[in-house]
């Protein structure tokens, strides 16, 4: 284990009167081990106690040979997993449990009376998460520049007729051949109306001229998450989706210019937001403007008008306005941000000036 | 909402006295609605009350223009779903928990005191998914001989030096290209002795002469999923090697001729691992034999010694033995099974004779 992270969780529960906890969640597992275990329904559970009785359970089906720095208890898919867990516990004290843990190995758990009281606290362990450490950012900045070079090379795919599909089906090739190991999330790929629908997937729809092109794209590396949104038209653009296009760019690069420590998130978020809703498009921005990065594509911290914490140095989030004009277009432009000890660093140079691709 | 499949459902919630229940697993909010959500960290829950009275919780993210034959129940990022949901909830009745609901939404539910207690209920939806309807079984069959013409496909790509990852990033357009949605899963490819480590994911590894090549592949059509490995070898194959993969495939054949309605899981599960126990090579035969399979790869029903249920018409699962020898080769033979009224159907029709490709 690392250390010096699994000492500041347990630091962090300390200041809870948390003397146990149990982490389910699989990034929080890698964070703390270097080892990524997707357990599927199974269960895998990392056990911290500030006795230093530190524990992780895995399912024998994984091959996990090397040595994780913490003890290992194997069990088998007819072992019963939870009454395991349940040796490990404390019985006497309060027990801290992972936001993730699912229902089918909490409320069993609560049945066994394993703790005094449960206490969702992998806060403890994400507050630390949310700062990155030097090596950290150095994989935010590295995952990051791949996928500027991969927008690149995405764009030449842009054709007449080509479908969102098409688009995406060599995607992830482009990516490995630049260095990554993979997709941090399927790709979203949207033209015209398409644009305007949420978390619309790739399908058969081919491209025609003055579609809008929106590109929501992200690699993974060496378990680090990249993610940008540009949006480009297809052979012309009409002066109103110019106009939609100058408003988003506008209200991105608004946001992204107070961006320092100290400042808050939901500031952030206004800034950003004030941009579209002066223009009168307030209610075609549907989404927050922003969300925290690195293990995961999304990770605790969301950059909206909820959340009032400060940023600090070593935070790492997306800033994202669109405007989604239902039935006709959609546009996003979406850069991840570092966090600096002054100021903040734009990962993404892919550039956002409008872009109309013959 | 599917009202057949709704009322199965509270007719066995009314056999454990539930009155309600809160279900948030997207695959069995597809199962009852017909509609598929992904709702990533954010809330998705359909809430079911014996009295009718039932009701969906959508974030406004997730474009959902249809009627889903519930209520719906909108929020957005900044609005608080727990205290929506608990404002459906009976207080003064137990209330059904899904299985999946994750501590995050559960624990702080729980704090509003919602309901008089909290049981996992989640088998209420599952036994109904778990017997397919005649719609359903019509699914299962056509996506697995898509995934038997796949498999076809696959084995052309297989040549001295190509890698595991290479054999992969062809395999979805295949499957697209045969009808099929995208994968059920992605594809588990191992050549020689990555063979015999589990949940081994592609990678770069290059084929060479006498080295197994395990392909455990499948795809998804309408919502329904396909599971079907086959082991080859490429050029020859040691007589050691031939003689762990006639058991395997003698255990996989007689765990299959035993299925019919009444027998239980566990003693299919037997069958299997007294054919590859009896030849000394039960240690290397690691898992349960096999999963049930529907709208999710893993449905809840295992194939296992743990598992002493009676199969049922309208069943669907895999049975895939394996055997596995570290550092040298793996062999697994799996395929899917539907049960019917007086026996039951081997939905893979691909062969399982040792092919050696060349």
């Amino acid at each position: 284990m690392n250390q010096e992270r699994v000492k500041r969780v347990l630091d962090n529960m300390n200041a809870q009167e948390l003397s146990q906890i149990v982490i389910c969640d699989p990034a929080a597992i890698f964070f703390l081990t270097g080892r990524f275990i997707a357990p599927g329904e199974r269960l895998l559970a990392l056990y911290l106690n500030q006795n230093g009785n530190h524990k992780i359970l895995i399912n024998r089906l994984f091959t996990v040979p090397e040595d994780l720095g913490v003890e290992k208890l194997w069990f088998s898919d007819t072992d019963d997993s939870i009454a395991l867990l349940n040796s490990c516990i404390d019985h006497t004290a309060a027990l801290g449990i992972d936001k993730i843990m699912p229902a089918r190995f909490l409320l069993p758990l609560m049945n066994l009376c394993c703790a005094t009281k449960y206490v969702e606290a992998s806060v403890c362990v994400d507050k630390v998460r949310s700062r990155k450490d030097r090596a950290e950012c150095e994989m935010m900045q590295k995952v990051s520049r791949i996928n500027d070079l991969a927008m690149a090379e995405f764009i030449k795919n842009v054709r007449l007729g080509v479908t969102e599909r098409q688009m995406a089906s060599t995607m992830e090739e482009t990516y490995r051949s630049l260095g990554a190991d993979g997709y941090s999330f399927e790709p979203l790929i949207a033209f015209g109306k398409n644009a305007a629908m949420g978390h619309h997937e790739p399908d058969g729809t081919p491209l025609c001229e003055g579609d809008c092109v929106l590109l929501d794209v992200g690699c993974k590396k060496d378990g680090y998450c990249a993610d940008m949104t540009r949006t480009f038209f297809f052979h012309h653009v009409s002066e109103e989706h110019r106009k939609i296009y100058d408003l988003v760019r506008k209200a991105n690069k608004t946001a992204e210019a107070l961006i320092h420590p100290g400042v808050k998130f939901c500031d952030i978020d206004a800034a950003g937001r004030n941009v579209i809703e002066a223009a009168g498009f307030g209610k075609q921005f549907t989404h927050r403007i922003g969300h925290s990065i690195g293990i995961e594509v999304h990770e605790v911290g969301d950059v909206s008008s909820a959340n009032t914490d400060e940023v600090r140095p070593g935070m790492t989030f997306s800033v994202e306005p669109g405007i989604y004009v239902d039935g006709e277009v959609g546009v996003r432009v979406e850069d991840l941000i570092l966090v600096t000890e002054t100021g903040c660093e734009v990962l993404n140079r892919y550039p956002k000036e409008l872009i109309i691709l013959k």
